[in-house]
């Protein structure tokens, strides 16, 4: 099921992310050369360089959002203390919504859920986020089918998860789906993860009731 | 249980690492601020700025060997595919001895234990490291005692972890040793994350036999 060229990944980079909420999905992705896929992974900031300020593990942008290269075969849009800012920022905005409109697809980790809330384009569409913020980010974009109850939500090319660790098994389940469950097997093996491979099954979610 | 001042953790990077080995238990510490205790994390490298060449996530050391901080409260020693070539670098395996004897604690995850082995540091003790690679590196490093059956070993100021994934539930039981079981709960339910306390549960060891 590989494909013949490298898949082209953006992470979407800005302070105060989470580590894990990009590297829950990434190292996923980073290990499908176990099946001879090669993968080209691009971080995308507001320019080229570390990110400064950087308050947490210091991170690099490889690429900026001007130089960026147009149509993604997967963004990944993480989240952390980090996105409420970043939302406050059109032209921040303007970016993910133009890259998530031309990737092939969009995956989504905690309030990573926020920043595509506030593109727009989850609007009409299932949807779901971190379950601490949750309250608060369907109460922001209200016009998003926000599920409450599931570790992940795919609706189309928009592939999005609960908070943080979830971002793993989105990447299991998106491997799964894109590039079989033999090779999504074969990388939770590796990884030594026990994957959560049902969407219904989100042990967080009652702490909003 | 917080101390007054901010804790300084190293992240020791490299070619070919595998993202999730330091973002396990870099988010459990990332996410100290929940009990209000201040983190101060440097990315450790030959020199400072992007790794060259990076072959999956693009990182950046904002430290170099030469003017790292001498004594780290907790350094990272993640693993990967470039483990391999790091230990046959003599300078590099000698930082790597430097810094963790001066260090308060060490944090290995996957095959960051290839790397203390090669350091000789872990001589006479007790500890593990990723199971696809396990027999490789035991016959590589034979005076260390290496635990087939242990998703986590302590011993003394060495925490050493299974493959990958396994760095999350080191990066729980070591918040819930030093800053208390409240702590370590607390940092778990906001990354989502359903931990696993005890070492002995090590669904990966089996593929050893």
């Amino acid at each position: 099921m590989a494909l013949d060229r490298a898949l082209v990944i953006g992470i979407l980079l800005f302070n105060n992310m989470t580590s894990l909420d990009f590297a829950g999905p990434g190292t996923y992705l980073e290990y499908l050369g176990v099946i001879g896929q090669k993968v080209e992974i691009h971080t995308i900031g507001e320019k080229v360089g570390p990110l400064q300020p950087s308050n947490l593990t210091p991170m690099y942008a490889s690429v900026s959002m001007d130089n960026a290269p147009r149509a993604w075969d997967i963004l990944i849009v993480p989240g952390g203390l980090g996105a409420t800012p970043f939302v406050q920022n059109q032209e921040l905005v303007d970016y993910v919504r133009g890259a998530a409109e031309n990737a092939t697809d969009v995956l989504t980790v905690c309030t990573g859920g926020r920043i595509m809330g506030a593109t727009g384009l989850l609007d009409g569409k299932n949807a779901t986020t971190n379950k601490m913020e949750f309250s608060k980010i369907a109460s922001e974009y209200p016009a998003v089918n926000w599920i409450e109850h599931a570790r992940w939500v795919v609706e189309g090319k928009y592939w999005t998860s609960s908070g943080v660790s979830a971002g793993l098994d989105l990447g299991h389940a998106y491997v799964a789906a894109k590039f079989g469950e033999e090779a999504a097997t074969k990388i939770q093996r590796t990884l030594e993860y026990v994957a959560n491979k049902d969407p219904s099954n989100d042990p967080f979610a009652p702490q909003l009731l």
